[in-house]
């Protein structure tokens, strides 16, 4: 057992404050970690506050870790001490469904264990997140941090990248494709930047007009002001897939209506549930489709940090001190924040 | 031109009665056809009833249409008279978008020609369906009937046929896959029959205990009464695709639910809007899909006549008298029909 110092939420109205707690020692198939850097999802906010109705206390949040192995287990053979390494949103899952068989561990049939507020399948502890200084995750569930890749920035691509490159890699989308990206936030500014990586054609949808000058900035061939009903009625029939970053409920109808017939609508936010309806006249007679999907798996997670490092892309991120992690939280419910804030755990070493 | 006897109505909210109107004399393309058999679709009612607000007065409908060939145009090429035929839900399209040209008229971008109801796009008269003793249909939205097929009950192949055809062969069903068709009417057990004949175990859900012992007689694996929660249960994250036949609002969550992860819920009913509301959870967690159907193009329709050949695969159908069309609308409104009622057009000759 290692002694573990972290940030953690006492209850759903408590703000986050210095916590300790007590990691296994690796099990034979474990990598430990030494934490770097981790990434602020909007989803660490939701379960802290409880917005879920499933958390349990303390919870340490945060799943988009970045660090460097200070051991390994008996039976690891594809980490060594010293590399550097990433840890998702998952650290275990069955790994013999037919989801984890395909490595589509995000999938599995008996469901996968969270990387913080999930039973540990073993020992039936619950699993601890990111805001700390280390990590103890089974090789399975840690991929390898390519060569030369910025890795502050790299840390959300562990959650928000691999989010949207997901279902972008799945739905085949490619050059000659036309997509729309919703949403202009963590998600959607990585959408844009893959999608565009795949060679897609990329718009931008926005509610705000002072967003698109940053969404070109960010690689966009267009955007279009989805409040403005000329913009939208000028894209209709025009877009092969949507991919819809929004994680609020929103009309999806403008949106069916701008996908050509046999288009596809991508749906990553939990939008619970989907009002205003959807109209069946809108897929029924142009065959259009809404999808879902949820982060992705291990082999898509390393294959997406290697295309990272290739093309260059990362997370547009603001460092921050674990000592200001709660008015972080706050900036991020305003959206205030571009686009993705991410822990120096080497503050959390300096405090006292 | 020529003078054709049909019944029509004259207005939402009046009886169909006999009428009589001119038929174009055979443009060059065109092949002239007097009816043998039409098929009642519920899509007849509402439009006679103008339930979607755009009807026309007086209509003549019907679009599930077999008959022989009385005289073909200078150009027509692929049939000859006295050859029995068919003509479906659509007369006419662009010819030239990329949904006609991948032989998709249904998806056509400029919209296609309704058998009724439709300005013509040549003369612009209004195109007139079924219930009546000839149409004049330009050839390539007139199908082949093959030899040996059952006129009547082939008849609703045309719109209840390749409506779950054309989506069970998109998603490329076959032997392996398990399918829920939901809804036992004229769609329904179509579905069920050729899901079957495509090679899939077929689960047919019903709200009616009563129905069980008919889905069987139809074909179907396996019934499950969606009213009760424990067979609901039981089939939880077991399907492959639903096909859900279902015509009027419904809850497509409990459905959702017994896909697989990676599922797809077929919708060919226009149930406007998707209410109850859909979980987007439902789809994001398992990735599943809800994807819109319509009808089914030209090239896939005669493929579908040329499937049900070889496979002994028809309608049942209850043929009726013309003059009854009023009583089989009725009927047909509640439910009373096993499973689609079909005009034997010799009754319209019959009548004095």
């Amino acid at each position: 057992m290692s002694n573990t110092r972290s940030y953690a939420a006492l209850s759903a109205t408590t703000p986050l404050e210095p916590f300790s707690f007590d990691r296994r020692a690796p099990r034979p198939d474990d990598v430990a970690i030494e934490i770097l850097y981790c990434g602020v999802c909007h989803s660490d906010l939701h379960f802290v506050r409880d917005d879920w109705g499933f958390s349990t206390y303390p919870v340490v949040p945060g799943h988009e870790i970045v660090g460097r192995v200070t051991a390994v287990g008996d039976k690891v053979e594809g980490f060594k001490v010293g590399e550097i390494v990433g840890v998702g949103c998952m650290v275990d899952s069955c790994r013999h469904c037919e989801a984890c068989e395909r490595g589509l561990e995000q999938y599995c049939l008996e469901g996968f264990t969270m990387t913080y507020g999930s039973p540990d399948r073993h020992d039936g502890t619950t699993t601890q997140g990111g805001y700390s200084d280390k990590i103890v995750v089974s090789e399975r569930f840690v991929v390898h941090m390519p060569e030369g890749i910025d890795l502050k920035s790299a840390a959300p691509i562990l959650c928000a990248g691999i989010t949207t490159y997901s279902p972008l890699k799945h739905h085949g989308v490619k050059a000659g494709h036309k997509i729309g990206v919703i949403g202009m936030g963590g998600l959607g500014h990585m959408g844009v930047k893959l999608a565009k990586a795949l060679g897609a054609e990329v718009t931008l949808f926005t509610r705000s007009q002072s967003k698109v000058a940053e969404a070109k900035h960010q690689g966009a061939d267009h955007v279009v002001v989805s409040t403005d009903e000329a913009q939208m009625e000028a894209v209709a029939g025009t877009f092969d897939f949507m991919l819809d970053t929004i994680p609020v409920q929103h009309d999806l109808n403008p949106y069916l209506k701008a996908l050509k017939f046999d288009g596809t609508h991508i749906l990553v936010g939990l939008i619970e549930p989907i009002e205003p309806a959807i109209h069946s006249f809108e897929l029924v007679f142009k065959r259009r489709v809404v999808a879902g999907s949820l982060i992705g798996g291990l082999p898509e997670t390393q294959e997406l940090l290697d295309f990272c490092a290739e093309h260059g892309i990362g997370c547009d991120v603001e460092v921050i001190d674990i000592q200001n992690i709660n008015e972080a939280f706050e900036r991020m419910q305003k959206g205030d924040v571009k686009y993705r804030f991410v822990i120096d755990m080497q503050s959390l070493k300096n405090a006292a």
